[in-house]
């Protein structure tokens, strides 16, 4: 579940709070912890009003209630030598994150920082659910597209310690089933159903395993969006059990 | 100047202040801002350890007392849609930076919201300064260096509102001739000299436009902690100074 809480978007009656998106991430996260596999705060959305607090609780929150449900901060990094290693320290050790999405577009040593710590996951960009994505995800090196490049140097460069994901848009089902074909079992972070109109059977169908896992099938505003009210937490629970059940049947 | 301003590098009298990289800020603005064309503040630096107030601080400061000097949010952002204008509203809005470093990995439309804030310039990376800027960046699509074809992009499909510039290495000066042909007078941001090893002579002679003008040189390291005591704002000033004069005799 993405945790792309709004401070324009939550409910009126939180924003009286200090701490108006922690208040609503709580409400959330209590509501919906046994549906989801990973909760996936989106940093931009607490950065954009300063709101870091509200995301430091949230995460603490999330370690204290739910400590075996990891926490994706959707970060997406990606900077060269010593400015990297800070923000590895921003996202794993200030948040205490246990994953980061990460940009490849500055190289491999741009991600050893990240990479480094092994008991961290490293979800890199590879092909994107944005419309632009074609620009340059797709363009082709030697007869062969960039998205499955870096789906290469994901599994055989980057992965040596095991700790490596790709994120890859649902609303793009073939290229995510290539992916699937040339990283083996690699776990996939699965963004665009939902408000971006990605179909989840056929995400579900080209995107899993073999034994019908390796998906972190992402939804956001479809969820925490669901209701208004003061019942808001309810309504994503709702939206949430409906997806959840809506993605098994394809399993 | 790149202000990369690490709270475990500053002068150990500066430590107990309350907002300690302001305060290290502070007396290398006041010192070096006749010697300078731009500021550059590295946003994880700040991040790392919460010390988001700092940042702050240090842009209210600036363009309050050097108003004419721009200031460059070095944040290398990038994301899709509804994300990608959170954190334009970040680094334009909340911090008032008057650019920013972003990733042209996810495609056009994520560099929509920040190339429609038409007093804002966008800085997009190109060629990178670090050794795995090739992994990426130098892959051939059809004959034709990835990082050519973001400099063709720049120039003629996101250039519309006449804000971008590109971040190219010194430390690779032929790309930098390559690219400097490719988009005109389009101005630069060039990192890599100083602590990176970039030779200064190549990178402006490359780098340069006809009428010796378009490059943003940062330094960071190599004037910020050229002093290590009370007198480290004096010890930038002179480390500046010398940086200015070698540019300027290759112009």
């Amino acid at each position: 579940m993405g945790l792309d809480s709004d401070i324009e978007k939550i409910p009126d009656h939180l924003r009286t709070f200090k701490t108006p998106l922690f208040e609503f991430n709580r409400e959330i996260i209590d509501s919906t912890a046994d549906l989801v596999c990973a909760f996936k705060p989106q940093i931009a959305f607490y950065a954009a009003d300063g709101l870091e607090r509200d995301l430091e609780l949230t995460i603490k929150y999330l370690h204290e209630q739910h400590p075996d449900i990891p926490v994706i901060l959707d970060a997406k990094r990606g900077d060269i030598g010593s400015t990297a290693e800070m923000y590895a320290r921003e996202v794993f050790d200030r948040y205490g994150a246990d994953a980061v999405t990460v940009n490849p577009y500055l190289g491999g040593d741009s991600l050893e920082p990240f990479l480094n710590r092994t008991d961290k996951g490293v979800i890199i960009l590879c092909r994107t659910s944005n419309p632009g994505a074609t620009d340059i995800q797709d363009l082709e090196v030697q007869g062969e597209k960039l998205y499955r490049i870096i789906s290469n140097k994901a599994a055989r460069e980057w992965n040596r310690n095991g700790n490596v994901l790709l994120v890859v848009g649902a609303t793009y089902p073939q290229e995510l089933g290539e992916i699937r074909s040339l990283v083996g079992n690699m776990p996939l972070l699965v963004p665009g159903i939902g408000a971006q109109g990605g179909d989840i059977e056929k995400a579900v169908i080209n995107g899993k395993t073999a034994d019908g896992t390796g998906m972190i099938i992402n939804s956001s505003r479809g969820i925490i969006y669901a209701g208004k009210g003061k019942d808001f937490a309810q309504a994503a629970r709702a939206a949430a059990l409906q997806l959840k059940e809506e993605i098994n049947r394809y399993r």
